[in-house]
């Protein structure tokens, strides 16, 4: 059988890596470039074996692709996906600059697989959405659906990731003297960018619920825990119906009992998670808890769900779960 | 000049030797005892030098000591703390057995040093707080005062403590190949009894509030951040300034313009804290961040501020702040 | 096309759940019943996703297991080796019970699968190596081959292993709060029983160099990295050379240039080295340095990998290389 | 009574840092400067509270200290060492630049306290050891005093240290996510440059024993354990007795029963060190484990001991030991 030849253009920083890994070992793709300005010539062993070597992004012919992968920094990538469509090439994009919330999203479907896995389908363009959106907006998709977030209440969504959330950047609190045995809030009073994203997109699945965001930087390499309360409208007899029912079939949606931990999700491409009623509130009100890799879940892993989708591959292809 | 002799019960977990320690480099104070059941006989170097001896709870003569620090585990602490009483002793009580909202406290002063240090001063027994406690009334008391907290919304406790919060015990799920690079929220839908302390001491301060508390365990040894979410009666022009007022002059409690993380507070007795208010709300919001040393400001550290105030010493003796 | 059973004696520990995860993924195998008395009836989930259920080791039918793996406590592995292999089983035994230097092992062949291949695919029982003699063995055999060891001289094995190596038990040692932030060395004064491995395989190899080992507690959940520094007969021109002469073409060993790190080796059944000669020496003076993950090919990986040969399939089957 | 005034240059570094943050706390110094020319004007928090802003270099006047602690890249020191001096101020010199098998050292006491007390006192100029050098030679002093190394084997010197060594540089990988779960050695082939400061000062101390030296980087932010094999001329009946006798009074150099930790040491001024006989080797052999805080005994706490004697201070003034 042919495989399918895809490229990654910024191939070297955390999420550009997990993609070439995930390519290098997936059944119908194979690698027709990966880029990286910075580090072209070089070539690095992969995770899990194999090897890449990075060609300058100026060197490559896009239309070798059937469909390319832009990881570039936010900003710089809207220039490469035009150039990747001029080229043939179907695009799915890591960066925000297509992402809904964030800048120019008209028509091009936001990659939350489960939540639009039809428009994905048969798009040219997906914005692959970001980790800390991910972690939230599946959670709450099933609440909007079923109308059970109080509209006058707030939604909280407290969330703690590991250090690739940052990126492979040589910045001097990232490093490991400074980040071990430490735990600190950012992007606080509701300053961080995901958070539009989050809002738009609740919007778009019509919630007019009020979020409030305040991630945290945790010393661990990788995974997202989001803890998440809601208001509801009405106490719900079991917490964890909406969830199951609404993902019922998905395979990288795990709805389970018990709190889940970030160990269980690294490495893997799912959304874990569970809930539970508080007890002692005047209103009914429910906290959920999803965990995710980052890197997988929340960047690459998603990536080439779409991607599989996309190319009329089985959408698990490849991946983890 | 004579120290004053003083005793731990209970001083082979975290905040047992950490009292320990803390009373072996104390200028005006010597260790008369240190009891530890399970191992009796065995010396023990302390974190920063010296050594400790343990022995048996009932081998020591009670009576040798001014002071009683009492360390044991939850429920077995009341009745040593009935026999150090009956012996003479003054008491510091780590355990919760005598805590505000949590069984037997009439009239015992609940050891929030700096909300109660006049009760403390002359009190015979003193509770102290703990570890969740602190870290998130310290902040709520100066808006308490002010009235600033919206009676009818929801303040929200989001922490994360350090694994020595749950004590020097063999359990599997604290083991190393458990915790590292893993990030979890345990006692949910405001389940932990922590809750009821802080419920109940915010309820003495004058606050209607409704509180929710999730805690959750990092992955490092010691050190606990607090995320608090307040609904404000108003917007505040200077978010800092209520705290800045209520705390003035105040050794051990720290109002920063930076946001708190926990390298900044280990190993010390203090309480640094910071505020944003929250963008892009319908209502104000304001959020607080803390952080303490669990084992310090949040259990032994206090333990000795209190002591030293009991003992008509000066209230930093001995105290890295 | 038919699933062959196999059995996990003993799975609750990391090795044992490590085998039940690669067993739940690989294409030719299916579990047919994972033992562990301590949590019968407990349903974990593994790893990388799936479930298993244990049950108490005298409840199953050891005959319906063509192949068995035992990894059971040292001392208590013996007696069921001999009950599995009553009931007609083939058996890989993960203890050290039947491994050379340790006990009664004649005729069982030492499972260092690429250095005992041919016995290992005919035998009835295999005692699958230690995580630091894998470690160590697998640098040392092509210089014994080749007759470059000094054997006036002494080789030190120096290594450092990650916590899983002490097994999932409950000891106030392996807690977070007390690994993080430290390293020591352990089993010291030539006093670690994995050395009588090294050296009755050594012997058995032809060698009878002196060997020194040292361990040492890493705060990482998984890996060894072993540094080995070897007196030479003479220099070598090429220092690689000897290593990529005997181990070309095997999948699962590694012969590098750069200094092989734990992470390239986590999660993988690999034996990742390099080798540099020292500067400055009198006599010629090699190191080695080699990577291995000790719950794959110090453990359950290579255990497969055995298991693999003697059951006809591709050695590499179900293993992440 | 008066304060001496003492500079830092190149105070933003981890030894630099934790230098101000040691005379910060000093009973009998006071900080002149702290000079930081990439963060001028920028104000820090100490670790243990108090503040330091840094000053441009070329803005302080050197003539306002008494002494002068030198921690710029080396290198880039003696020029300012050299300056200092013309100024009048006597100068530790934490670089490599003026140590012993390093450079430009003729008459300059090497600050080995323990072994160069008399020279230190009364030096205009001393030159700080480096952190392994510190790790290895004072456990091999008292060895070579007593003419106890075999002189035609070779010594081991096998160390692992924490990040902070590498200084607070932003290189990737010294990132949290590439060290953390890792483990590595680097400067192999006794190619580090520590080990001709080990080679040279273990010849002044009368040694002509081979030394070969192999360090390697540990997933924690301070600390070294070297772990250094001996061949003796013959075997010892007490091990511990040449470091007992060799070190007696001493109040920083700590020989214990029991395997030093990391934890043990850190944030404190001392060299923990133990012995084991190695059992059934050809020749006595004994293997020495010594653990230091790479930034205290190792640079800063030094630094500050021998400034201590060099101002005719108590040797231990300021210093957690």
């Amino acid at each position: 059988m042919h495989t399918i030849p895809v490229g990654v253009l910024g191939a070297s920083g955390y999420a550009g890596r997990e993609l070439c890994a995930l390519i290098y070992r997936h059944p119908a793709l194979s690698l027709a470039f990966a880029t990286a300005n910075s580090q072209r010539g070089e070539t690095i062993t992969l995770p899990l074996g194999g090897t890449v070597t990075f060609q300058a992004t100026d060197d490559v012919r896009l239309q070798d692709a059937a469909l390319i992968f832009t990881a570039l920094p936010h900003g710089t990538s809207a220039e490469w996906v035009a150039r990747a469509r001029a080229a043939g090439a179907r695009v799915v994009d890591l960066s925000h600059d297509h992402r809904i919330g964030n800048g120019a999203s008209d028509g091009i479907p936001y990659g939350l697989t489960e939540l639009r896995r039809e428009q994905v389908r048969h798009a040219p363009l997906v914005a692959n959405p970001g980790c800390y959106p991910t972690s939230a907006l599946v959670p709450l998709a099933p609440l909007v659906a079923r109308g059970l977030i109080a509209p006058e209440g707030t939604v909280h969504i407290h969330s703690a990731s590991g250090v690739s959330g940052a990126g492979l950047t040589a910045r001097l609190d990232l490093l490991f003297g400074e980040v071990t045995e430490n735990f600190r809030a950012y992007g606080t009073g509701n300053a961080h960018r995901h958070l539009n994203e989050m809002r738009a997109f609740a919007a778009e699945l019509g919630s007019d619920a009020e979020l409030c965001f305040t991630p945290h930087l945790l010393p661990v390499a990788r995974g997202i825990l989001s803890t998440i309360t809601v208001p509801l409208t009405a106490p719900l007899d079991d917490v964890l119906a909406p969830f199951r029912e609404h993902y019922a079939g998905e395979r990288f949606i795990e709805v389970v009992d018990a709190l889940p931990e970030l160990r269980q999700v690294q490495h893997r491409n799912v959304v874990r998670l569970t809930a539970r009623a508080m007890a002692g509130t005047r209103r009914p009100m429910l906290q959920v808890f999803s965990a995710i890799d980052n890197l997988m879940k929340g960047a690459a892993g998603q990536a080439l769900q779409n991607a599989n989708l996309m190319l009329g591959l089985d959408e698990a292809a490849g991946l983890p779960a």
